[in-house]
């Protein structure tokens, strides 16, 4: 069915994670197959040295900016110290046309922006075993204070609390069984009926 | 996360397809799994010769069945040739609460009556590659006259119209892979949010 398969169009994948969940060791993993592709994003901030546009971000002047956002052409945005950071609407669907699945990596907020624009996305909540494993992973680096973490802990507490928003969650206690999770969700979305509607016309013929 | 899968409550599978398309084979290779549970049917038909109560199905007298529906305790039923043919809630809740994926091996409208009283269900459509496939294996079998292929090839197209009614479409091209695809779909199932609230109070703790 490979044929068919590269027919399709990409699937637009959000996922969010509290931090020290390996949101990003996973996604990388991921994004080893030529089918996935990380969207870059948007951003009026000045670049910093050493980062590259259309790779970093896409460095945009606020005109520019707020253009796009008057016509509908960012999937979501959010300002932050005086500075627009969002997700290019154009460079998603040009993306999925081509059979990419495109993954957005973004909290909370954001993501509920995306599932009004596209209703279509799939969003993908990845979480710790435990808040307590979240504890000890982040103790684990001894990069933290106990209070850095007591802060961090809470604030994953917050968040998990909204994982019911997403359609999946997946628990991070293996990092390999995360990851093939991660691809089993990808495969089993691409199945879904509105994910099939060629492969339906192809098998029923005229 | 062996312990906290076995917590959850199993999906009802609501499977469907023309026939010709493998089905059986299909749902004979995932009922190898314990985790598994084939649902077997009520009917006030007579018993023939060697059916066993229980097993090829549950024989009940006319009173009994119709006080079933009348009690909601028919997930979905229908009247052939005089005689009722039901799907049994309370064991399709029993198995699903002991953790088994319950699988109904049905048809389109009795699909569709499912649908309505349980909304998690997950409804499963296998379909051949093409039609013509389909018409190509009929032939191969050497027991059907072309009048009948050319029959169950255009009821085959109308069934498939029905598609689009199902949340995931299986094409039957290779049957390991479609076996495959099918426990895909159920453990991508299992990852959704609505299935993992257990795990998701686990994660948060107190």
């Amino acid at each position: 069915m490979e044929s068919e398969k590269l027919r399709q169009k990409g699937l637009l994948v959000v996922v969010s994670a509290p931090s020290g969940c390996g949101k990003g060791t996973i996604l990388a993993e991921i994004m080893k197959s030529d089918e996935n592709y990380f969207s870059v994003s948007a951003t009026t901030r000045a670049p910093r040295p050493g980062e590259v546009d259309g790779v970093n971000y896409h460095f945009l002047s606020r005109e520019e900016f707020e253009s796009r956002i008057a016509e509908e052409r960012m999937l979501e945005y959010a300002e932050y110290c005086g500075n627009y950071y969002g997700t290019p609407a154009d460079e998603v669907e040009k993306q999925r046309r081509a059979g990419k699945n495109v993954f957005l990596e973004i909290e909370v907020q954001g993501a509920m922006q995306i599932r009004k624009k596209c209703p279509d996305a799939v969003f993908i909540f990845i979480v710790p075993p435990s808040v307590e494993t979240l504890a000890e992973r982040l103790r684990g680096r001894g990069t933290e204070t106990e209070e850095v973490i007591a802060k961090r802990v809470a604030e994953a507490r917050n968040e998990l609390l909204r994982a019911p928003d997403y359609d999946y969650i997946i628990v991070n206690d293996d990092l390999d069984e995360a990851i093939d999770d991660l691809r089993t969700v990808l495969r089993a979305e691409k199945m879904k009926t509105e994910n099939s509607k060629e492969i339906l016309s192809e098998v029923i013929g005229k």
